[in-house]
């Protein structure tokens, strides 16, 4: 159901620039052939790359821009260059003006939150916003966040990001209920901060569309313990990392290994297939896409150093959450927890002032 | 130099008891044939495995316990039923009582952390101890800390870790200023939380044998950029589980990928020898054994599922900490600290009173 939909690409981001957006989205319209786009950027760059394309030239528009934040650019350098004449600023300025249903960049992470939330605003109730991605496990995929929107996060904020990573799940591994985990250090509910311990509580009693598992630990990540990983984002972008690295310290042992004789080198070509299987497993270009959760609007940050494939995904997270309607089941469950947080609040009065009138 | 070094043993600690104990001890006599061993426990259970081993049956007392804590037992539990008789208290206490110069247990983390703290006490100056560890590098081995002793820490806490897990890396790596990052979401000085900055600010100005390197993340763990990463325990226990489960789904992924064919299965012979040389390098017994630092004595904590090799290991973390003196590096360290700490408080008292001088 990607029929009517429009994304807007920042044709400038990412460590490869206009090549990388372009045949991403070629890619990509071989799955979504209904999506149209925009492209932000300097036009004399991106025209010849466009029409090389055979399909994504049908279904395009160039709208030119001199202006692109390098890579390097502080949010605050970004900003007062960028504001209201970059690529990415006009990519997410017209998600927010309805010219398109998402934004996708492979710019500077920093920028990108900050351009965001400027043009975008945070949902009603929201108190901040998260990055969501999606992360290979044992099962298949998981959604983890705050992959580092933010620094740190109290006991309703994380439940928001709760509510907002459920809804994603929702719609991208199209489950009814999904499993929601809270990242902590035990699974004894006695354990944790005290931000996490809260969180819990209130998800263990509001009524959402959820399965709240409770807590889960690091290495439950990957195996898939549950659909949904909640967390600040110190800690998810610390997580994040320390995962990428690990995995890449591995490959760096199989490979050496696998160099160092005659024999392996053999037993290399006999399991090439099998080898290639595996890249395949380990290619992170499969979960490219971080979606920014909380904003008035759509926005997916690709990783700066991907290639086209990789670029394709995250115009997919952008086409599945923009045709699932992904903002207005967020309000709603939204809706839904602050309903219980009303009536929470409610309550608390009503005792006091029972108290009060005991006391009087 | 493990000359006259006597090491206390629990003896019933670890999912395995006292097998993998005795069997690690004998595995550990090859390499320090002049360390005695104290071993806490079962005389009727341990005096028999012990007779089967040539070496450390020389070399080794038992200590008869009926008590032991079991892997379930919250600290409170096993304090209640432990306290003064269980084998993993006396091992610790034989600490305490100069009768041994360390104490390791494959048990209870939770019950070993609390009888540790209320045994031996957290050293003068030290708030909080810290549960540091080895992690596999691209370079070799860095030490990680804190891996879980406590939940968050402030700005102090972070520095009097970082001290501590450099004196524990002189002592372990063998080098004379090991380098020192802060474990966070970006290298530049304006990102992260308000105590990892000042963290950062005081390890950038004490003068301390170890050259700080600044931030670090997530990824620059398995890479080696710094011998010692320092972290909260919040944060450090989630990126070691994450880091373990990452492995466990890549080694995973590799079995079915190396079973999927024919083909693969014959290349999977050719390789086997690569195969066996990745498993080492994978092998989390090469790196058992996580000290507690802060403490007035040596504790290490060796996992509970590891077998007599990986017992072994966290035999040889405590040899090498006690035969080097860590503890009394960490003390000339600490005080290096508190001596600039000091001096700043005392600039800070001078400037109040220059500005009320001129103020009156």
């Amino acid at each position: 159901m990607t029929r009517g939909l429009t994304i807007a690409l920042d044709g400038m981001g990412g460590d490869h620039g206009p090549n990388t957006v372009i045949e991403g989205a070629e890619i990509a319209s071989i799955r979504h052939p209904d999506v149209r786009f925009l492209i932000y950027g300097d036009e004399a760059l991106i025209r010849p790359l466009l029409e090389k394309q055979p399909r994504v030239s049908q279904v395009s528009e160039i709208v030119h821009t001199d202006v692109s934040i390098s890579m390097h650019d502080k949010p605050s350098q970004a900003l007062r260059r960028g504001r209201k004449t970059s690529s990415m600023w006009l990519a997410i300025d017209a998600v927010k003006e309805g010219r398109a249903q998402a934004a996708v960049s492979a710019g500077n992470t920093g920028a990108l939150m900050a351009m965001s939330k400027i043009i975008l605003k945070t949902m009603p109730k929201v108190e901040r916003p998260a990055l969501a991605g999606l992360w290979p496990t044992s099962r298949g995929e998981s959604v983890v966040l705050d992959l580092g929107a933010t620094i740190g996060a109290d006991a309703v904020q994380l439940v928001q990001f709760a509510v907002m990573g459920e809804a994603f799940a929702r719609v991208i591994f199209n489950i009814e209920r999904p499993s929601v985990g809270l990242l902590n250090i035990g699974e004894e509910e006695v354990k944790g901060t005290e931000n996490v311990k809260a969180a819990a509580q209130m998800l263990r009693e509001a009524e959402l569309p959820m399965r709240f598992h409770g807590f889960v630990e690091g290495d439950d990540i990957a195996k898939g313990t549950v659909d949904v990983v909640v967390t600040d984002g110190y800690t998810g972008n610390i997580a994040l990392k320390t995962a990428e690295g690990t995995a890449n310290l591995i490959v760096e042992y199989l490979r050496s290994a696998m160099r160092s004789s005659l024999l392996s080198r053999i037993g290399y070509l006999f399991a090439s297939g099998a080898f290639k299987a595996l890249a395949t497993k380990l290619d992170p270009r499969a979960s490219n896409g971080a979606l920014f959760l909380g904003l008035n609007g759509l926005v997916v940050k690709s990783h700066g150093g991907t290639d086209p494939v990789g670029f394709a995904s995250a115009i997919d997270v952008a086409a599945d959450a923009a045709s699932a309607d992904l903002l207005g089941k967020i309000v709603a469950d939204l809706n839904l927890f602050s309903g219980y947080a009303e009536a929470q609040a409610q309550k608390e009065t009503a005792n006091i002032s029972e108290s009060e009138a005991a006391l009087s």
